[in-house]
């Protein structure tokens, strides 16, 4: 009886085993949670990224664009930035963004904390400045001590006001999806027609660029590879850093997390539906004309990689005071 | 020593019989958060309240203006409305709403069932019709199934829409404030110099117009009853409802609940800071010019009324689906 039971626990080892060496096997990688945190700045940089007194007009904030109730997006093809100024490119989410190689469509920010500070004082976005979104800040007094609290060091700056929104981007991890169920052995986490739909996405091409723990956002390639895009969308991609004209039109690879909130989907927004993404991706980057039934298996294994949405309390910002800089709402 | 401790009780309970009594006169009466509520209906509401879709452009959602990270407003003058309308009048705050007579500032709902339709379909504000909103709501899966949860009857209509919304907003009530412990009986709750503030609030007459357990919120009054208002701005107050002439220029008296995180101040919002609107409503309705010290007491005790925010998860609305209408973000 005993030999029995270690027989069957050998054997049952031997598949964990060998269905754990089938998952390190696959292209994509689970997402995990962040752990490395500072709490004292992600609660201060929750503040900040929800707070409108960063924008000129105290009417945008952070989350006017990376909505974090849709998917770290605004849903909409481009953004609206200061005074109705369209935006040029479709939201990137904010959602697992610490898994980008480089962040925008075009790379030109390392890293979060570099990023948080361009659309602050972007004039198509927040259009505020850095020192006036400091002044800002300083004349609150919660914030004031919220910021000596998160930090060691002296005064409010730009520098910590980034760093405490980066810390809190770093928390925006997406876990628990139904797909990485089924890549830690929960074998019926997804049904039939999805994993038809991941072997049908693997098989074809489309993991060559959209892998990793983001299933995206580690590599830049051309928009149109077999085929050229027809966008009136002016965004250039890579080539506005690097001035390489094989640069032209290339941009950084979208994360597939969470797809299915994110729409519209490419740079311009352009494409309405997941079915429409996948049909033109395959036809413009593989060469593939998928058929209906293909489409809808891609697009149903898609809708797999939506994980746990980010789940906290509304905060609740401090009030100006009588020192407080005025918005200038209808000002240029 | 057993009579000793006896007679100490019944002078204990004498004092907080006679202080019962004493607070039983206080003209202001505490804020009660809502009991009889729908929980299904509250938690369909709070998605509806956050969601941009319910606006013609996908981008304005009920907490735009009503931010609930501030107080129930947006802390501008006037709001921006579709493609950037600047807005008639200064927001009121949606905090403890459901205890005004009528909402808006001239009255114009009745409850908050009707006050939520109403910016939905006004094309200065979200500028969607009701007919869309009900279109865009039915096309989403999940949100079928949560009103087919909250309401027994068949399909998705603007009244249930309605209905969720008031449901929610009568949740979010502020009780706990300084000044509601010290008329529970707390005399450690507020200092000195607020008490004293409060002692003038009533001596000085502004307690006519501001009592109640929103501290206003239920009549109409003049602005500029001595000294008539300066303003460009256009609102005429009840007038428009009533048709009557003596109602011009009369306005529903704002709560002052929670008035230090709701600036700027009056129906046009062009009183910056609590200092200013004292000063103003002292000269304008009751023909006094409070002292710098004076304000200073009245407005020290105005900071006292700001109760506990609302605390809730931020709500995670469910995706778009193909069949959903399309936003239409730059269109007139």
């Amino acid at each position: 009886m005993k030999t029995k039971i270690h027989a069957c626990l050998i054997i049952w080892v031997g598949i964990l085993v060998f269905s754990e060496s089938v998952l390190a096997n696959e292209p994509i990688e689970p997402i995990i949670p962040a752990t490395e945190i500072n709490p004292a700045q992600v609660e201060l940089g929750k503040k900040l990224f929800f707070d409108p007194r960063l924008s000129k007009s105290g009417s945008i904030s952070c989350n006017s664009c990376h909505n974090l109730s849709m998917g770290g997006t605004d849903n909409l093809k481009t953004s609206i930035g200061h005074n109705r100024q369209q935006g040029p490119i479709n939201v990137p989410t904010v959602l697992n963004s610490s898994l980008n190689i480089f962040q925008f469509w075009d790379g030109r920010a390392a890293d979060l904390k570099e990023l948080a500070g361009d659309p602050v004082a972007n004039p198509g976005e927040m259009a505020l400045t850095h020192a006036l979104a400091v002044s800002v800040l300083a004349s609150i007094p919660e914030y004031v001590s919220e910021f000596s609290k998160a930090f060691d060091s002296g005064d409010i700056d730009i520098d910590q006001v980034t760093t405490a929104i980066a810390e809190f981007e770093k928390t925006l991890m997406t876990p628990n999806s139904r797909f990485d169920q089924w890549l830690a052995g929960s074998k019926q986490a997804i049904s039939e027609q999805e994993l038809a739909g991941y072997k049908l996405f693997k098989s074809s091409g489309c993991v060559a660029c959209h892998n990793g723990k983001a299933v995206g956002g580690n590599s830049f390639q051309k928009m149109g590879v077999v085929e050229p895009y027809q966008t009136k969308n002016q965004a250039q991609g890579l080539v506005n850093l690097t001035g390489k004209e094989s640069d032209r039109f290339r941009f950084k690879v979208p994360t597939l997390r969470n797809i299915e909130l994110t729409y519209p989907y490419f740079h311009d927004g352009e494409a309405a539906t997941l079915s429409e993404a996948v049909d033109i991706m395959g036809r413009l980057q593989l060469g593939k004309q998928f058929t209906v039934e293909e489409i809808a298996k891609i697009v149903a294994f898609l809708k797999t990689l939506t994980g746990d949405q980010p789940s906290f309390l509304l905060p609740v910002l401090p009030p100006s005071t009588d020192k407080t800089p005025q918005p200038k709402l209808f000002e240029n």
